[in-house]
């Protein structure tokens, strides 16, 4: 089964989760290696403009995701 | 309840709030430790680039509620 | 009243300035102190990058209020 | 044959396989040199900043697919 | 008169040069000392990042201005 | 002859072509100078993270040029 089978989700909550799992996926694609991705982890968990740039690539998707659910009205 | 019930907001300036909590939520989300986070935050509070990086998040987000809300017009 | 009760500009260049205004908010709101902000001013002032992210912030808002003003046509 | 022959996929994880294509043509383009490339593979491969970057390119891209695939509705 | 009348172009060679002047106009807002702003210059004119950074500014306004200009189809 | 003379385009692959010299084309303006812009070359030709930026500019330009070519559909 496809990890991304629709970008329709039943609420805002739903949609802003699949925007960070959508992130998410881009990185895993990229470094597949999990222990590689794991070793990472304390440098941009503790580091804050490591933060808002994984924060500004959740609002990029973000914005996708909620056109393709015509924000959800 | 969900921390996003929806997108829509009364007002262009409780849109902007909004926007930063979306912000704000990727990054809990991905640090979720209080305290971590609490830590880190002299280090962005206190910095300029810091503070424009997290503003253009806050810009990104500010375009799906605008366009949400249909520019409150 | 609120600082940002409208999108809605006369003119482009009103909608310009309503753009540097919405990226100077998420700075104020994230960083409220006045003496911290000023403190930083020289940095990024003095600092071809930091002005360069400055502008791209407000670019990303003045998309957003010329979408709201219909492009003042 | 064109390397980009259309943006309609059949899949939404068809189109972002099709965003992490196009963000990484334009590195090939800019840098058509492969072992260059590949020399340069374990500088962000284990950088999570670098790989945070590499993501947001994706989401600008897969933007683009989506729309061009009315977001597979 | 305003410096920003307007966000119609006759084409979009204009748009791409309105772009660029609206990339410009959000520095010269920030750091109005001309002399400041001169004194920068070779830092970014000779720094590869830098000009990319500028590039990016210019292409989020592009997007703006061809829009406003319905991408003078 | 413009440069720009339209942004219509036969194809997709042209589509992003032109993409690449807009984002290009910003630089050369800012930094006119060729033979600076060719000793920058090696900077940011070897270096990961400057070519990811230089990619993310072509990405928001090709939104721009998908979007007047109504996604080639």
């Amino acid at each position: 089964m496809s990890w991304l089978p629709s970008l329709e989700t039943t609420s805002p909550e739903e949609g802003f989760d699949l925007a960070i799992k959508l992130a998410r996926m881009a990185v895993k694609i990229t470094q597949p290696d999990d222990a590689a991705r794991s070793k990472m982890r304390p440098d941009y968990a503790h580091n804050a403009d490591s933060l808002t740039m994984a924060s500004h690539v959740v609002a990029t998707h973000f914005q996708t995701v909620a056109q393709a659910n015509n924000y959800w009205r």
